[in-house]
């Protein structure tokens, strides 16, 4: 039988964060490992409202098959939603409806990707992202993020060096460092691909959840059709109903349908008239302030529950929004062995080498604090703080 | 730009079938160019009760994300149906939930299919099927499709000439042609592949929908793990919920799954417990026997308006399911110029040609009787066989 597999999923395996997540159903465990939002702000009544309003459309079925680009009023929303936030101009026929925004990284990577293509990647980059691409067997070539975005100057060595065909990156609260580039860094990033033929994924399923600062405006409003922005119903409305998009030109969008009839036909009909007729008859501003603001207040508990309980060896980092937060232990510690310790002592996280192409990231971890509550994150820290200690000292006494 | 796509996208195009449709959207033409299941049989209410069910799910929310593999529940009813229906042993393990049977095709072009690899199809195949696997860019060799199901000797040739992959097969009421492969072939395709190496993709999203003489065992049935079968929902619930499943061994469904998390996660939640609970408070068996009644009444009008109105030079399929019939002009006459004729008469159909991978079916063409009333029926085929009578009548007269 695997003689018949194809040579792309040779190196292919389980996601290992799914692995991970298998282990942390024992009720027992305080998971800080996924990467779910929390049900709780799930619109689970204004869904049922909108599910018995759709269906009695007896024009537009929104059981049957509908078109491979999206259902129009939700491309004109999201069109709209852009202009207003940002002041992006963007036509709703540059819009195209995914099955969540890990079916446009797929899709990406079928339109763009020969074997040996050369993509960059920040370091860490989202785990989805290298698998998606992983599948078109591309090389994958890296630089480092720094506290304010991507370091520019590696980047653009990088891309001196071999020509790359696709830059991905997570400009807002990134997955996993929870890191956000900055205005400058923005600018910057713009300047070092203005001299170059590469495409920028701009991969935004967070940016609408922010606390702290000011939105700032997407790669694309410096880049236009150099960037490829992509966008997430998933933290704002409810990722069960898997539904993203793709921002881009439409010479690309073009080919993305082709692509997109070729591997399912279309998003679900019944999803989208539902997401449409939820933000029509609903506020989603109103929706996502109450989202931050809960979300806002779990960061702060976890930042400052590692402050009190973690030792000073250990560095992380201090979302403006989003999911995540990044744990930077000691280089001579490992985040697998710590895994461990803290698994004795119920609580989880994932260890962050995995979102590294390169090996490294031995010592580092990924926090979830959006689905976590209060009473969680103070006892879930308290014992992580333990456990890293309890790993220090161990490594130290062995050292000595 | 162009220079960036990959070489997978050079020869590859929007569905011919999708292009038609936009066409067809004049309110004033008959179509039987569509594939739609009739929105009269949609489980409307059914559905509106099940989301207000579903949604009191406060343990496993339908709007959360869950597993890649799908929901276990749905996968168990799908493994007791075949049971039920086949006698088929298939175990809940052995079955991936995909978003349409569409993504199926992809996922298994995915894993298998290396640029170069030969493929077997049937000569008219699924247009769809040929779409998603050319984006792995295999090499395709076709097969005759007689009225009993393939031509075995012509294929047990092809797959001595060359070592193929995959054979991919729509064995009951097939799309486009109608056709049903009859047990006495189904054992004799067994016996070809019994040995080979190849697998045989059996695709039977419409093996539900017999109206005439009895079900059959699958090919799988019959070859076991060597059978890769693909069911949907889409024409016995509802396309627009996009739901379907790959059954197949689990070394297959395992590398599926890390092909399924790369390229979307996982299928909709809320669709498939939406599924789910219809068929658990509903006779799904029931409302097959509606649907089946009145597309058997459909068909049997077609066949009838057919028999009154098209030429004696003009042979057609009599389906025994399904929604397609598949007429055959007379060589010296083309389809995509009767699609020409037609328009004008107001009435529409698929040419044959998109079938094909070698550049045949000229004188083919596919009429869809699902989604059409007696009267569009008796209309449509009078209109369409006036259409044939005048191309026919002119090119004689050319000829002359």
């Amino acid at each position: 039988m695997n003689s018949l597999f194809a040579d792309r999923m040779q190196s292919a395996h389980r996601s290992f964060i799914r692995e991970i997540l298998k282990v942390t159903e024992n009720p027992e465990i305080i998971s800080f490992a996924g990467g779910l939002p929390n049900p709780r702000f799930f619109p689970v009544e204004p869904i049922i409202a909108a599910t018995a309003k759709v269906m009695q459309d007896k024009v537009a079925n929104p059981l049957q098959y509908s078109t491979t680009e999206g259902y129009t009023p939700l491309r004109e929303y999201i069109a709209q939603r852009y202009a207003k936030r940002h002041g992006l101009k963007v036509h709703p026929d540059e819009i195209l409806i995914t099955n969540g925004s890990q079916q446009g990284l797929d899709l990406i990577g079928k339109i763009f990707l020969n074997k040996g293509d050369f993509v960059a990647l920040e370091k860490p980059s989202y785990l989805g992202a290298i698998q998606a691409f992983s599948l078109y067997e591309p090389q994958f070539h890296t630089a480092t993020l720094q506290a304010d975005g991507i370091d520019t100057e590696q980047l653009a060595i990088l891309l001196a060096q071999q020509p790359t065909k696709l830059f991905y990156t997570v400009p807002n609260f990134q997955n996993p460092s929870g890191i956000t580039y900055s205005e400058a860094k923005r600018r910057a990033l713009a300047t070092v691909f203005q001299a170059q033929q590469t495409l920028v994924v701009e991969d935004d399923p967070y940016g609408e959840l922010r606390f702290i600062g000011e939105d700032l405006a997407p790669l694309k409003s410096y880049l236009g059709d150099q960037a490829i922005l992509l966008g997430s119903f998933s933290k704002i409305v409810a990722p069960g109903l898997r539904l993203g998009w793709i921002c881009a030109n439409r010479e690309i969008i073009d080919k993305l349908v082709i692509a997109k009839q070729a591997t399912d036909l279309q998003s679900n009909t019944l999803s989208q008239r539902l997401v449409y007729q939820y933000v029509t008859d609903n506020d989603l501003d109103e929706h996502i302030a109450t989202i931050k603001h809960h979300y806002g207040q779990q960061r702060d508990l976890m930042v400052t529950a590692i402050e009190q309980n973690f030792p000073p060896e250990v560095t992380y980092t201090r979302p403006e929004g989003g999911m995540f937060l990044w744990v930077t232990l000691p280089p001579s510690l490992s985040a697998m062995d710590l895994f461990d310790y803290a698994a004795k002592a119920n609580v989880a996280f994932v260890p962050g080498k995995a979102f590294y192409v390169d090996g490294s990231g031995n010592n580092t971890l990924r926090l979830n604090f959006s689905n976590a509550d209060a009473q969680m994150i103070e006892e879930g820290i308290k014992r992580l703080g333990s456990a890293i200690k309890q790993l220090l000292l161990e490594r130290t006494a062995c050292a000595a």
